[in-house]
């Protein structure tokens, strides 16, 4: 594929603001030439620091507009304030329009949710929409799906939860059948909740249609890579997630300290250096940065707000996947080749449990 | 405090046989003199290991008894099988009786908690128990709870898990105010669930009653020790617990990789000998092993089930700290100095919410 991919950014989002947005962008643009981006925000501030990047200048657009959105304001605030004016908006508005490929964020996510899901809707027969991470594993990377986009989940969202799991599978490491696991306590069918014991039937049912169902996972699965995709829903894989980051960098700071604790260890740190710099490239949070938010008309990544310019340059390097992957094409045919899910034609009969 | 400490010990539970539940026990007695143990299970088997460690026989007393429960049995059907005839069974009447201080198991943890819960009963005012894991961070050692005795927590679930916690707290780390927080996604304050919100407020309100509220915590802040109890109910804490597992095991395996990878970081390796053992004792989830039962009129530890003779000794040596310590007395103390949770004699009114 040698089309260009449109990146539409909202340049205002982040903790550490639009300098490391644009700085990431020339980063990005240096590893895939065939990028361009629009950067949405206050024209006054976004223009000099363009200036500084001249690369970046010949393929991007700056759209100017006023509101930003704050990093604690609530979603319905953000909505409020925000709708169709802000830069958080703006940047979504381009993708529903046809004028981007993908759109990234840095900003407050529950704000971002909120206004992805008005701006570019659900996708038919998936009722809530996901954030979905890349999660570096022993075997390879893998999919954790949902890390925060909601509270609570039945059933149905689950299954949900797996077909889009399935399909940024398919669309990231290119297998027709990726594994799917749901995460529990206990690999028993005895143990569990009554909502992931339904959703482990229904998917048993459906094993074949895009992914392999695997069964039950436990969380210490997802570091072994057990599974291609591991479903939960969004509190849970919140702290999964975060719990996995913190025990990290809690090793990590270990090794470290043993490698300095004596002359010996120092000496030996010297010796090992290359090896350790791999490491720490391996470690470094930020070579694996950007939520995937699934189940929208759309590709939205969010990146993490607290980033720098290799974060950022990293989640836009997602982003570049995500749209060259076709990702949406392939969400569209996970959900036609799911049996279970009813086609929507054949759905006469009026919804009996709305979500 | 000089009194032995007597351990009474279900011999027969975990998945590598009673031959490690004997090393373990010669190997604990080597670190604390004054234990005694009272081992339960089939007399013909762990006669003859008991033989096999002369220092362990002189404080060692054998108590026959047939049945045993299997590891994959469901906690109900342990019940009817192994009620007052288990060597599970056996190990915690010993505790009710008085003849024992702490008991032991790495058996089925369903099981033991089904069987705990039913001989030694919940303390008055505790709803459910909860279990316990002193989990290592970069501040120290904190507790988390539960980590997956039961699904599901209401709030005046979650502030007992705080109780039980704050005084497992004062009992390991003397400290009177150990700090609280409860587990959730965001710090924002507008975040999470009902049952975190409630009990947010009720902890709010109590703060200073055996331990501060600190307030919300996330996934990462247990690596970190921002706090001395993290509160959370089961399935959260079960998965929060095994995804750090799966973490720590995956860096570590990442770090080893590291320093195998070439010629120089063997070398390397060599240098940092010494330091990377320390680190490997540090990693070794052995050193940790232990689950705290908590909420009930006695003291269960339930170690790992798949571990081996040093993770025995572990689990032995929490076993014997928790009983010098007068966790049972700590955690009544801390039931009485709790003012939102009414004195037994004043509650007049029928509770209008089982739980």
């Amino acid at each position: 594929m040698t089309d260009r991919i449109r990146i539409s950014v909202d340049a205002m989002g982040g903790d550490n603001g639009p300098r490391i947005v644009f700085h990431g962008a020339s980063l990005a643009l240096k590893e895939r030439k065939n990028t361009s981006f629009v950067f949405h925000g206050r024209e006054e501030e976004l223009k000099p620091l363009l200036d500084e990047f001249p690369t970046l200048k010949p393929v991007s657009a700056i759209r100017h507009c006023d509101t930003v959105i704050a990093m604690d304001e609530k979603p319905s605030q953000a909505l409020r304030k925000g709708r169709g004016n802000s830069s958080m908006w703006a940047a979504l508005q381009s993708v529903k329009d046809g004028e981007a490929d993908v759109c990234i964020s840095g900003g407050n996510t529950g704000a971002l949710m909120a206004m992805a899901t008005m701006c570019l809707r659900p996708i038919d027969g998936i009722s809530r929409p996901g954030i979905a991470a890349i999660w570096p594993t022993l075997r390879s990377d893998i999919i954790v799906l949902d890390v925060g986009a909601t509270i609570g989940a039945d059933a149905q969202q689950l299954v949900d939860f797996s077909i889009l799991g399935a399909a940024l599978a398919r669309a990231l490491f290119d297998d027709d059948q990726p594994t799917v696991g749901l995460l529990n306590v206990g690999t028993e069918e005895v143990k569990g909740l009554d909502s992931i014991k339904d959703a482990a039937r229904l998917l048993s049912a459906a094993s074949g249609a895009g992914f392999r169902y695997h069964g039950f996972v436990e969380g210490d699965d997802i570091g072994k890579g057990t599974v291609d995709v591991v479903v939960t829903e969004g509190f849970v894989g919140n702290i999964a997630l975060k719990t996995a980051e913190g025990t990290a960098r809690q090793v990590g700071t270990y090794v470290r300290n043993a490698l300095t604790a004596n002359l010996m260890s120092r000496v030996g740190a010297l010796f090992a250096g290359q090896a350790l710099d791999a490491l720490r490239r391996k470690l470094d949070p930020r070579t694996v940065n950007g939520g995937v938010f699934l189940g929208l008309n759309g590709i939205v990544i969010k990146s993490h707000g607290g980033t720098d310019e290799i974060g950022y340059k990293s989640a836009l390097g997602l982003a570049y996947e995500m749209a060259r992957s076709h990702l949406i094409d392939k969400i569209d045919e996970g959900l036609r080749r799911f049996p279970v899910k009813p086609a929507e034609p054949e759905q006469t009969q009026p919804e009996a449990k709305p979500a």
